[in-house]
């Protein structure tokens, strides 16, 4: 029986069963690892803070420049008043509640701050496939110091972080706000850019010929800039030196680009040191990133030949966020891994077998009296840090098979008159349905710890 | 400089720091450990319900016997309309999402269904002292089946989680729900029932002297036998044997009580049998809970000598909660440990330095020449599983020597001109002051390896 429609999950939201919550717990675990090994550390934050820390950046935006991002976020918010009929709203993203965090607690925490958090944020968007209204976050910021070295790191965090959750086919498209910026400049069109940004953005969804029709359409360019501005944009950049060259032919001499080179440059020369793959990391300026707050190198992450899933891995440097909070002048770089998505990509890859089974043993009950029998085995089972559970009553075996079935159970022992009265007890290998015999209980924990050890290697 | 009010966090909720967030998330992997061993598996289920799946159990107690907790829990519920003006709310317990989630999927979950979740529930109340209004709960849960030996298991898990955490004074309480039904119904005041039990249950917080005055000015019992009530409600229980005795020198013969016995009796027994330390659990007929879905044995676990900490992890069987929803008969047994109370007790105890420092090695930068080496020895080290942060730039050796001793990093290794060029490398411990030098870098890093792994032992 399905309970009725009112009492189930709310449209757009999740469940997540047992396999794909353990798995999560398992991805976030590696990815901490990887945090942490990098001297970031973890801060939690509310759920629900004031709906002014959440809007404001969309508030001061009212200078025409608010463009698709924010008011969309503003739309999507869960926003209402409390008990106190305070304006409260649930997160929609890590940034904001960190521009409030440091700005809180400026005089406490250690600068450069280095923080991650893993947690859920709200967006009440229409659902659709692989987009849900509560999602789960995990994101590393690196505020108070502006240089490439951090772009390197987050760019570093991001590589070693894949690649801890076993995923190996991915590239990281890295592009320059900055350098954008000086583009649109020289072109004489700088009160547009927000414009031809949002619309360039769209490249990937819609296409280049969309993006051309919109371009002149929308007033943005004329038809032989348009064309000359996406030709440019499209173009395959092998690495920095040939992005100069190819800027130069495009564009010429232009002001304020010798920063964006030096950042690409040193960067470039950091991966490279720490013996990063340099086919993992191409700069593609067609990566322009929505949101308005970026104001240096992007960065935004692709799984190889999956192009439906989308960016799994974004961020960039962003150096007014920030200080909106704090007074002070603050920049930070980060990046945020959309967990759901690339759950929904490991749990049909190579990563679920190399994750440790969380059901190990089940011991099945055939008489009342093997319970107490089977509870003592059980803990000292434990002791040896090898998960077991206990069949809680007497049942059929078939029946107990099952459910050691139905939940995955590696192994089963049955627990009657034979195994109590100190007869040979056989451990079922339930994947292989091979039956193996064993002196006693303790000859038998051996050869399992010896069979588990084998399975997580 | 701190940000305007407006910009800070809501009042009755929380910021972690750094200290306290690591802190959370190591003791929630050992709960973890112990949950799983168990065969407890994690769900996650949203934030965000339907608000009828939250008040029902609210709504159908609309016979009177509704009492301080429902209306109290309604009150409190952060209730709102969403975008599609759906009446939803925040989750303020992991049960009745428990028991939503069980009806929803029925016929693919394995029963007995046994399952934890680790996270956040809101309620609206007063904030006070070790009061918030977002708190982290830690359920496990065991549907499906109404033996004792589920809540002897249940107990287990009680008594090896706070184990893990590296507490070891601690008390868990057991009372009997139907032990106290059958002696309301022998008293025959069982109309009376729910005040009585909602009164003696601030035996703790208000006294005798105050719940004896509010059974007789409330009515509930008459001098006499209020009286009479409390001195066999507060007598100490040593075993199951002597809780017989008193009862029946209390009471006489009263119908039903073979079962709570059994119950009982059996689950003496099988945390004898795993060699459970007999004064970590003790009969206490004070303990109500005040819930009303109770129905079998509760259990609420006390801190040795600190009061004012309150329960610490509380549970028991409703044999008729989940059947609401699925319209199954479904008897479920389990506890739920509240996280943040535990953790500020831990933050003061001893637990703290057996847990890895998350901040192993800093290196300084004392030239710009120096940083790309400086990552290039990071990035061995860290294949080594240590955790080392790079200073993102060249600064003043005290400046960095400062941000280490913030951020409480173990050891400091400062590269300069001599590092590079193969001079002997020094590593300063942080805690000590010594500083220990080496022939070169690989010695160090083994030397380091050393000395962390000494501490984690």
């Amino acid at each position: 029986m399905q309970g009725k429609k009112s009492y189930q999950k709310l449209a757009g939201f999740r469940d997540f069963s047992s396999k794909g919550a353990y798995l999560k717990l398992e991805l976030i675990k590696r990815l901490r690892g990887v945090f942490e090994s990098y001297g970031f550390l973890p801060i939690e934050t509310p759920h629900l803070e004031y709906a002014k820390v959440l809007i404001s950046q969309v508030d001061e935006k009212a200078d025409g420049a608010e463009g698709a991002d924010g008011t969309e976020a503003d739309k999507q918010i869960y926003r209402f008043f409390d008990h106190g009929k305070r304006d409260v709203a649930l997160r929609f993203d890590h940034t904001l509640p960190l521009a409030r965090y440091v700005a809180q607690y400026f005089y406490d925490i250690p600068i450069p701050f280095k923080r991650y958090v893993v947690g859920n944020v709200f967006r009440g968007e229409s659902p659709q496939a692989g987009r849900y209204r509560e999602f789960t976050q995990c994101d590393f910021d690196f505020v108070g110091i502006n240089k490439p070295e951090v772009d390197a790191e987050v760019l570093q965090v991001i590589y070693h972080s894949l690649m801890a959750l076993g995923i190996k086919d991915f590239v990281i498209k890295i592009n320059h706000r900055y350098l954008l910026d000086c583009l649109i400049k020289k072109l004489g069109i700088i009160e547009k850019k927000s414009k031809l940004l949002q619309i360039t953005d769209k490249l990937d969804k819609i296409g280049h010929e969309k993006v051309l029709e919109q371009l002149i359409s929308l007033e943005v360019l004329k038809i032989a800039e348009a064309k000359r501005w996406l030709s440019f944009i499209e173009q395959k950049i092998d690495n920095p030196a040939s992005l100069k060259s190819l800027v130069k032919d495009s564009f010429g001499d232009v002001e304020g680009l010798d920063e964006v080179y030096n950042d690409i440059e040193r960067v470039y020369s950091i991966l490279d040191a720490v013996g990063i793959d340099d086919s993992k990391y191409i700069i593609d300026l067609k990566v322009v990133r929505g949101l308005d707050y970026y104001t240096g190198m992007v960065y935004e992450t692709f799984l190889g030949g999956d192009k439906k899933l989308g960016a799994i891995c974004s961020g960039g440097r962003y150096d007014n966020l920030i200080g909106k909070f704090s007074g002070q002048e603050l920049s930070g770089a980060g990046a945020s891994i959309g967990l759901d998505r690339l759950l929904s990509f490991v749990e049909h890859d190579v990563l679920a077998h190399k994750i440790k089974a969380p059901c190990q043993l089940l011991i099945a009950i055939l008489d009342d009296e093997s319970l107490l029998f089977a509870y003592k085995w059980a803990d000292d089972i434990r002791k040896k840090g090898i998960n077991v559970e206990v069949y809680p009553k007497r049942a059929k075996l078939a029946k107990q098979f099952k459910y050691a079935q139905k939940k995955k159970f590696l192994y089963l022992l049955a627990c009657g008159e034979n195994e109590r009265e100190g007869g040979e007890p056989v451990l079922a290998d339930l994947n292989t349905g091979e039956k193996i015999k064993f002196s006693d209980i303790k000859a038998l924990v051996d050869g399992l710890q010896g069979r588990l050890d084998e399975l997580e290697r």
